[in-house]
């Protein structure tokens, strides 16, 4: 396929490396080179078009990271462990929190910066993939909810705060529901509406919330 | 089980029968109160810890409804399509529209009514288990679209018009995309983060949308 043979160059020549998540890091005593391979290996296989999350095998990613397959299960117990790796060095390269000391431009920025990272490429149907699993799957769901979408949700709750700390939300706002405002309509129309997600939605969505909180 | 019988002699004892979704009933010729019988029947499969969605079968709404299996798929070609009218009959009844002339007394009433519906008995499981079939099978969900969601969605949308008619909503707001973060959010925890979906959380929800929404 022309489309995968392009992400393959393009994640070769020229894309900032992908850092490897703290937490999982810890106490396994991972090369950092060969984790970055691997989870380099892991997104190019999930953004081609004929792979995908369900047809990413361990076996793929070990014979393209150039890491052996017993390595790669001692580092994460399974494919599923492994992707939810993947989408946090993703997320905390592409959708880093931006704080510019106004809440309605970092919101737009950041959930604009959060679309984009997931329709880019073919990650929107990974994504959905991803999310149907963890909706799925009890064990699968508990990983998600601790690592990734905990993860994400702080990103987004940490704006939050810093816009109350500068008065520009009430000091009695409910944060929590505002952050399931956020994901919640963008999951919603990633995998039930089908509505597009772009920069107009993200703009308008980001709108409501900080009207919504504002004093 | 308990439970199951519990709510088998409700339903026969004094629930409000289930209205029939008028865009089935056109040109295809059902019995009233077969059709009914139907809805109800399957109705209190779904709702029964060991049946639910997945366990659902033809076979079983046939006979607890006393209706043919012939009849049956004359009716509803499959399983999915009966499941949507059913849960479209059961939305009829117990998420009627209330219009009080306030905008966040209407959101907050149908929000909470909403909620209740689905947190009901065992309803969140089975809700839960559609909104993922609509998720991952594109003719169920296409289906799911054009019927059962898009009349909730309307349902929500038409309080906010009223209020925008009112002058309790901005002219230029984007209407689609609040209600997108109501259905979006309480699929959210549904789904995702199995927070509770309860009164605070709904009213919560409510108010970021009206305020977000506000002149």
């Amino acid at each position: 396929m022309a489309s995968s043979r392009d992400s393959t160059s393009r994640s070769v020549s020229g894309r900032r490396p992908l850092p490897i998540p703290a937490s999982t890091q810890q106490g396994r005593r991972r090369s950092p080179l060969a984790a970055r391979a691997v989870l380099q290996a892991a997104l190019d296989l999930l953004d081609s078009r004929d792979v995908g999350y369900r047809g990413l095998t361990m076996q793929a990613v070990a014979a393209r990271s150039g890491v052996s397959k017993a390595t790669l299960y001692r580092w994460w117990p399974n494919k599923a462990h492994l992707v939810l790796d993947v989408y946090r060095s993703k997320s905390a390269r592409d959708v880093a929190a931006s704080v510019t000391g106004d809440l309605r431009t970092d919101l737009q920025s950041h959930l604009g910066r959060l679309a984009f990272a997931l329709i880019n490429l073919e990650s929107s149907r990974t994504v959905a993939e991803i999310t149907l699993a963890a909706a799925e799957n009890r064990s699968f769901g508990e990983l998600y909810r601790q690592t990734l979408l905990k993860e994400r949700r702080q990103a987004v709750l940490d704006i939050l705060i810093a816009g109350r700390a500068r008065g520009q939300v009430r000091a009695e706002a409910d944060l929590t529901v505002a952050v399931d405002a956020a994901f919640g309509a963008i999951h919603h129309r990633l995998l039930l509406t089908k509505e597009p997600i772009d920069g107009p939605f993200t703009s308008a969505l980001a709108g409501l919330i900080v009207d919504g909180l504002s004093p």
